[in-house]
């Protein structure tokens, strides 16, 4: 868009919000555009927010998840099971499957997968302090809960050779059909997970 | 979503992100968790203008445009046609018609158009400076180019009347089929005004 702004301080903000993943020059427009028509101090509300998330962020120094003290409040709460510690990608992977109530665990959040096209190695991931955290603590299992692509997939087996040598158990997120979806919709390499490692079908009662 | 953010920094941004039209909760911890990735020095830059942004923008004393001066460059030009005010709802349409390159009079940034619905009336949009405008300074045409909605020509049939005892020319934007529209799918209303205005064939080609 070859539009000419009025103004240095618009063009400028319009850039930056455009910046963002998923908003194009035309959302990053509009956006501008209300908050110059929002009360001023609304509007320097939402710009401080933004700085002070980045400024003031902290990681729990246990399994890397934003915390607000030292060590966050899953790792420093004794009622969680402190031998077992499920990987993620992300601070969002935490926080939905903590929506699933279904965990009662410890996290370690890696901060990514392994993907040479996008130039991530292990050594820019958590996966050293995990070993870390596998060789120090009482954990009895880890739970490998990255996506389920050719990226995840590498990061879980990497970091399954880098804890073969501990006694720990390695488990993985079930692979299989979605909850909701039709056998016809489902691919043929979910579907051959699905029988391989099909479940009594009593079991689903006490879930 | 019943989310629970480990850090009420991240909640307050998203709650701020999520204040912005058409970002909902889901794409505003997107952007909040973007923003955490980011570098520091880029995450300050794009909090920081939209601050500077809502309290160091100007408007042009004349036609309310956003301006860095008191008067805009439109306004200031004298290249430009000052006997014309395009009369406008807002920024933006005043970028679009700038686009067009088919403009070099001035313009007249209402703030809004009259919709008793959302509590807009006359008083709290920029009519009496237009009528000022157009008593003061010689004005041979005001074009009305509000949107063609029910609020739109109701705040042009405002104006109309405000500038009845004026002698100046005032002109509407031509109701017509879109470009590039077919006929089949133009609403009846559109085609009845686009017969009634039918143009002469080879005025097209000059245009």
């Amino acid at each position: 868009m070859d539009q000419e702004f009025a103004s240095t301080l618009l063009e400028n903000t319009v850039a930056q919000l455009a910046s963002l993943p998923g908003i194009g020059r035309k959302t990053a427009l509009r956006l501008a555009l209300h908050i110059l028509r929002q009360d001023e101090p609304a509007a320097i509300a939402l710009g401080q927010s933004i700085i002070d998330l980045r400024t003031g962020v902290r990681y729990c120094s246990e399994c890397h998840n934003i915390s607000e003290n030292p060590v966050c409040p899953v790792c420093s709460n004794p009622g969680r099971d402190q031998s077992t510690i499920c990987v993620v990608e992300n601070v969002k992977d935490v926080m939905s499957i903590e929506n699933t109530r279904q965990y009662n665990g410890l996290y370690h959040v890696l901060g990514g997968v392994i993907s040479p096209m996008d130039g991530i190695g292990p050594d820019q991931l958590q996966i050293a302090s995990l070993v870390e955290r596998v060789r120090n603590r009482n954990i009895s299992e880890v739970i490998l809960a990255l996506s389920a692509t050719m990226e995840g997939e590498t990061t879980d087996f990497y970091i399954y050779r880098q804890l073969g040598t501990y006694p720990v158990k390695i488990t993985q997120l079930a692979r299989g059909v979605s909850v909701g979806n039709e056998i016809e919709y489902t691919d043929e390499v979910t579907l051959g997970r699905s029988l391989l490692n099909r479940t009594l079908f009593a079991d689903s009662f006490h879930k």
